[in-house]
């Protein structure tokens, strides 16, 4: 293994850390909070060990599939406990535990908190929360590749690494165009939500938190209502952005190349289109009972909904307040999540449409034994071994959730809040139900259970290879048989 | 499609079932119970719709994959139809859907119950609602194969559509005389039980419904405490045979062929047994401090884990009351269920084991991309169509659980009720939690709700397969283009 290349990346990555922690100071200087000092040790520490790692540059850049799992999963587990510092050296959150909690949920775009009162945090830190949000959304390796030369070709495993969905589609031949590209799209569609919300005249410091939120269907609010309190046109504005943060970037990359037909074809940015407007319709009429008026309750369906399938996480309402039809319905948006190549979470559109298509031909295999099936996406057959590959994740994903749920029982709580808080990080969602509810915080868990959630948390945003691998001894063998692909 | 051939097995299958019908008819005689009279009608249509089957013998006796698969859903819901007609005549369960509800439920072996007042039943209804459960364990068209000479050898097709788990073994060349083993021992085992539980001086009309709720493990008690007025000896004895019904009967044949080696090596059956006692271990740990002294503790535990995964549902406590995580495993010990080939339901140990292996591989897989790995079973290579066949059958199955669980929160009831209504029936345990626990019934429920676990007790016990295929358009399409094996 090389272990010189796994250093680099992961300092790279501390130091890209670090430079990106000079925005809570700026803020913070703009609201004269001495908060902010809280950032310059832990900054001094990101940019030395960036420098160190920079120093001893490898010899050989060529990056295998396991050292890029690993490098990913540890340079996620070094941003969290490093950007979590911040918290408990201002002291908004004493706990290092909760600091950590609170940060790897900014990170994984999960949005689920431990703090009770947010709005009793300063500004800094409530900015700081938000940007790991944006920053977590499309990915810090995927910054770095963006912005840090790498040498060499094999940094494909790295991106594949961390970015969400089956199969990684390179936008363009080269490795660090596609990553520019990606976030200058997702640049794009920021400023244009921050630009609107303040158009709607929200204040500027939520508009830029509530769409680093929505950037990276993260969910960490600025106020402790969520969005209720804001006018419903800026929810609705809000829940829009987050269903495009929800999209198959490959689509946008498209739009920009004039190729519309291409974009609007796509089969899996369809299927999450229609299966938002099918749950917005079928919860509109489960809840219509509970406000009583067409248009707020259309409105609530669908922003709770736009925030749940993209696993943002945001709300208006306490959904756990709604019939069991409709919450079981969230439960499901839950886990069918947003597309593949997305910011959003979940199992992912594509991936539930294969599952979906699968069981077709399973049932159509019963009935004509001897005709071969394949499963066809944007109309064209799937590579059989990425069909089984997904079968494979929907197996482990299921198994991570039960052994979680397991372990989270240990609390004697009741069974909706028990499957709803490993629901709810597992898939980068936030909120739960019951008592980790829309209205509720995770403060209240055994250290046992939040690390546990910390780990689901990044094993859902990294789709679970990176961390899973970590557990496993053959992952650390000295010469493994074979780790070249 | 071979139309007559369908009539033909549904038929035959009927007229066995009158056959059947006899017996309840003794016990009324010896009870001196008007009820009987009302079998008597019921025998009549089965016998006279099994002897036009007869007459009207197809001229081609071939079975197909399509054919079986059709035959075995409709002599299921053919059986369940008539077999629900005796309770709604004498009047012990007034509504006809109630009554379908209980004989699928008999016959599935699944033991959910629409009945408040089991000991306000006849006898004769009594033994008739156990007996189901009996011929439902080892499967009614496998008894069908034992007894009816078919002629020619394309009856396989019937048993794998019949038999739980991912592969059926013949036990010998001729399936005639496998059906015929499988029943010898299903007898052998069943009489053993009966006598075992009459020396400990259960009553003899107790002993042998009991020993066939444990037989099919199915769960349908006498006394509405279901096991629990019986002695700690005679609880821990039913749950033992619980245990021994849930083994795959392969074991059993190798142990009459003196292949001891083979029968005790069997990884399902260790891996099963290891399932049990590991459970058993943590539930006695967790509720410890419920009941306090350690023997009835592990007693419980031991009764209750044996109920549950073997999937009988037969109880001796209201687990309800246990803490979360006891509840919580016994749930994921709904899902996992007895051995392939057993009388159990669920997911079969064999299925959990390979999807277990399955992952171990992915993981292994994302360190060593190069290395080819396949799932390994009783030290064999598994064919890789199998292991995919199983993947496709859990995502089917979750797939039939989420919209089942969908179909049922219309109920508005709590998530813990609206869930394991669901597992219990999919998985053909009985009792679930909360509202369906073991000190409740499924007689609350709306007709829609009822008629759903109904399909998801026929869809669990039939392996999905042949119930599904019945929604199919193309299942029923006259020339399909190829429905040979």
């Amino acid at each position: 293994m090389n272990l010189s290349v796994i250093f680099y990346i992961v300092g790279q990555v501390l130091g890209i850390e670090g430079i990106a922690m000079a925005l809570p100071c700026v803020v913070a200087l703009i609201y004269h909070e001495r908060q902010g000092l809280a950032f310059l040790p832990v900054i001094a520490v990101c940019l030395i060990l960036g420098l160190i790692a920079r120093i001893r540059k490898p010899a050989r850049m060529e990056v295998f599939a396991r050292e890029s799992l690993i490098s990913v999963a540890l340079a996620w587990i070094a941003i969290s406990l490093l950007g979590a510092l911040p918290f408990v050296i201002c002291g908004d959150i004493p706990h290092y535990l909760n600091a950590v909690f609170e940060t790897v949920s900014g990170f994984t775009t999960t949005g689920s908190s431990i703090l009770t009162d947010v709005e009793a945090l300063s500004h800094c830190m409530l900015f700081w929360r938000s940007f790991t949000h944006w920053i977590g959304g499309m990915g810090i390796l995927v910054l770095m590749l963006a912005v840090i030369p790498m040498g060499g070709g094999k940094t494909m495993n790295l991106m594949r690494a961390e970015s969400p969905g089956p199969s990684v589609g390179k936008l363009v031949p080269k490795m660090k165009t596609t990553a520019r590209l990606l976030y200058q799209i997702y640049m794009a569609l920021t400023i244009a939500e921050i630009l609107i919300l303040i158009i709607t005249r929200m204040p500027v410091f939520d508009a830029v938190c509530i769409s680093f939120g929505c950037a990276g269907t993260g969910g960490f609010g600025v106020l402790n209502s969520s969005l209720a309190s804001y006018t419903p046109l800026q929810q609705v504005i809000a829940a829009a952005f987050m269903v495009l943060f929800g999209v198959n970037f490959t689509a946008y990359f498209y739009i920009i190349s004039k190729k519309l037909k291409l974009a609007f074809g796509m089969e899996e940015v369809r299927v999450y289109l229609g299966v938002i407007a099918a749950s917005v319709v079928l919860i509109s009429i489960n809840t219509y009972r509970v406000l009583g008026s067409a248009l707020p309750t259309v409105r609530h369906a669908f922003i709770q909904v736009a925030s749940i399938i993209t696993t943002s996480g945001f709300s208006t309402v306490d959904f756990n307040a709604w019939p069991m039809f409709s919450k079981g319905l969230l439960v499901i948006l839950m886990f069918i999540g947003a597309c593949a190549g997305s910011t959003g979470g979940g199992l992912k559109v594509s991936r539930v449409i294969v599952l979906a298509k699968s069981v077709r031909n399973e049932l159509r295999h019963a009935v004509q034994p001897r005709e071969v099936r394949q499963v066809y996406l944007d109309r064209k057959a799937m590579d059989p071994n990425t069909t089984i590959s997904i079968y494979r994740y929907f197996i482990t994903f299921m198994l991570v959730f039960v052994v979680s749920v397991v372990l989270v029982s240990l609390e004697n709580h009741d069974m909706s809040t028990t499957l709803t808080s490993v629901a709810a990080t597992l898939n980068n969602i936030g909120p739960g139900l019951e008592m980790v509810g829309p209205s509720a915080n995770y403060e209240f868990l055994s250290p046992l259970s939040k690390i546990v959630l910390i780990a689901d948390m990044l094993v859902g945003r990294l789709e679970l290879m990176p961390v899973l691998i970590l557990g496993l001894p053959l992952a650390w063998k000295k010469a493994a048989r074979s780790s070249r692909r």
